[in-house]
């Protein structure tokens, strides 16, 4: 017989990963028919609001990064400075760039150091200092293949057992519950306060941690997504303040999942390290233990745990190494006065400013959509409407097979080639529905079809 | 107290890798040290011997795949056609490549489907059928993060338990067992003929399978390393095939680990897959169920085996698009008659003459060592040398509080900077001691310093 579904690792097949699930694969498929001419379906191209990934659709990438890799690729066009410079636009900067990162990496295809390169984990830590106006150290910053990989490598770490409880927003971004899933560990939900523009609400974190603690758990970390991913949301500094205090009092590792910090178009993004950071100055010797990772350093682990966060890296090799220097030009781009800055700036503020109209845009047509509500848009790249649906659309669902959200996902795609994530792949509230999109698709056409779709959804299920 | 290394997950810290461990750490430090302008050190420079890292020493990259890499990194170079063309020697082939490739990944800054670019699994399809001349669907192909995420994958799907049984070769890439140990899984060791050239021995497989079923365990994997790492080798044909014959009568999965296929000095590299295929048409429905995981492509697993193959890689969304195209360009180099074959032939044909001249020079140096003798090279980029001790070295190393071959591998690493592997770190025949080093390191001075340092340590512990 060799290998079955039923004789595999279970816990693969239970772990659910709604971002990549079945709706994705669906628009996979209508795109591929779209492409190959097929004019049967009702509309003519395939929007993936699924998944945040922007240069997929219109946006383009920023010219000095992308620049400074294409020498990186290459180093035999510094050879060729001047036709560099004269003939295809490159300013000096872009070239000392390149020269000073070729010059610690040798070669980006060869592997680096297991935690990342050395220089760029410098870039990374004046960074951070820069920022949050507390000094970093690079020995404790690890660079990852991406966001998902850092969270899996500290999962790993922290998960001893079943009886090991992480305690993770609901909505959650489905990387969490799935990690958990794999590694046998427990989640313990919080509810995040829609009322509250999704933040987070301290009596609520505490009866799910005694929660956890009744059910048996050995409770021993919070999962913090700030700027929300899937609700859009950006926690003011009290909020981040009160869940400090609490895992402090607990002796909760506290993982701060920050990778959207730089889309924020409501106040201002807060570190938890700064935070922590500024609790420790104000309060001196009481937040001393305070453990953090965040997803861009970690901070007051123990160092033989550290050491453990290493060697689970390592056995991966490294990341890759293109990517360790995209992530030293994202933290260290062209400054004011430099050649290279007038037009990144210019790219980066046209960049940030469609993605808070786009946002405006899809919350306006939300807002004015029947049965629809939907919090006020404040960083992310992401939207996380309520809808209500009528008994009549609830039952269709059932007799699909599918949850009410699954099924309202499945006609708007069917019917616009949107592709959006039921709010059941992320938590919600019992008896509430939601749905995750991205506003990164260009163009208001879109919107104007999920608009008339709803009202069409509404009146056919009235 | 927080999160402390007796309370984190205790397969992370139990499991071992050896390749990036105390040695590497140790000569990472001597190399910071020298560039720093130490001159208290015995030796000018560190050779990093310990892992196959090519373009760390002085292999060039292949011009071609690095001019395509650079046009996808910055694509607006393709509005100056005439200047790559003209001024940067770039071939017409080149921009049609790059253009190829764009116009399916849309940018490398984007998320890619999960499984990898379909344009890019149809080439490495179209590889494998040329490789082996048997049909390669690319719905079976999945583009990873590398080899090592491929294993860790497929040894997720795999491990369902403790009595899970992997068997795996002694020695082995340490990869194995340290997945293994994290997915808390049991390795069940046979071990390689050094006698035939490290070749695999049927008896001494059947054998290891017979003790796994004895101790209780559900073995379902058998992992064959071809070409060897750690061990140098290439696999006959025969070999291969009494492998498959016992996989067929034992239900395992077959797990080819075949990274180093392009590097085979000694006779030709046999594909499991080609051999499986023509096992299968000489002998019609004998082989039909056999399941094979290559890193290359997957065959004959059971469709919802693989659909937990593709929900495990989709949780880390997928690899890196840049180095997807890279594969592209691999398994789709310039062909005769295109305008960047010259070069092309002319670079990968010195690489592959270099590595065989300096492995059979390291190989001559380490035949003329006292109490060392070592296979001929085969393949990969390793040679696995067998060393022969006096007693009063062992002794030293206990006392040193290491086993003989690392005391031995740090020594060597302490007097000439060269950091090998010793091969307790890949598992050996009790009582044997080896150390794995590369052959990719430039010149010939490196090769003296070992046999001094050889000798000097020996009349040391004569």
């Amino acid at each position: 017989m060799g290998l079955t579904v039923d004789t595999i690792n279970q816990r693969v097949r239970n772990a659910e990963y709604a971002v990549r699930g079945e709706l994705a694969v669906k628009s996979e498929e209508y795109r591929a028919r779209l492409a190959k001419g097929d004019k049967s379906l009702p509309f003519d191209q395939v929007i993936s609001a699924n998944i945040g990934n922007p240069q997929q659709l219109d946006q383009k990438p920023l010219t000095f990064f992308r620049q400074v890799l294409s020498i990186l690729e290459n180093p035999l066009l510094l050879d060729k400075e001047d036709v560099l410079l004269n003939h295809l636009g490159y300013q000096s900067d872009v070239i000392a760039r390149a020269k000073k990162l070729l010059a610690s990496v040798g070669s980006v295809g060869a592997y680096s150091a297991s935690n990342g390169v050395p220089v760029i984990k410098e870039s990374v830590a004046k960074f951070i200092e820069e920022r949050d106006g507390f000094p970093a150290d690079p020995a404790h910053i690890y660079l990852s293949t991406g966001a998902s990989s850092g969270v899996n490598t500290l999962l790993n770490v922290i998960c001893a057992s079943k009886k090991t409880g992480i305690m993770i927003p609901i909505p959650q971004y489905p990387l969490y519950t799935a990690s958990l899933a794999l590694l046998d560990a427990t989640p313990v939900p919080y509810y995040l306060d829609e009322a509250k523009n999704w933040g987070t609400d301290l009596d609520t974190i505490r009866k799910s941690y005694e929660q956890g603690k009744a059910d048996g758990l050995d409770v021993r970390c919070v999962v913090i997504i700030n700027p929300g991913n899937p609700t859009g949301s950006s926690l003011p500094e009290d909020d981040i303040r009160a869940v400090i205090d609490f895992a402090n009092e607990k002796d909760l590792l506290v993982m701060a999942d920050e990778v959207y910090q730089t889309n924020v178009f409501v106040g201002k993004f807060h570190s938890f390290k700064s935070v922590l950071r500024t609790m420790q100055q104000e309060n001196p010797g009481k937040y001393d233990k305070v453990q953090l990772a965040s997803l861009h350093s970690l901070v007051g682990l123990a160092p033989e745990v550290e050491a453990n966060v290493y060697k689970f890296v390592s056995i991966m090799l490294c990341a890759p190494v293109v990517g360790q220097c995209m992530v030293e030009l994202m933290v260290n781009p062209p400054r004011e006065g430099e050649p290279s800055f007038a037009l990144y700036d210019k790219e980066y503020k046209g960049i940030f400013d469609g993605l808070q109209e786009r946002a405006a845009a899809l919350h306006k047509a939300f807002s004015e959509m029947e049965g629809v509500s939907c919090a006020q848009p404040q960083g992310s790249m992401y939207l996380f409407p309520t809808i209500t649906l009528s008994k009549k659309a609830v039952d269709a669902a059932k007799a699909d097979g599918r949850t009410a959200d699954e099924f309202y996902a499945m006609e708007l795609l069917k019917a616009t080639g949107i592709c959006v994530i039921p709010g059941s792949g992320f938590g919600q509230v019992e008896g509430t529905l939601h749905f995750r999109t991205t506003f990164l698709a260009p163009g208001t056409e879109w919107v104007g079809s999920i608009v008339k779709f709803h009202k069409d959804f509404m009146d056919k299920y009235r």
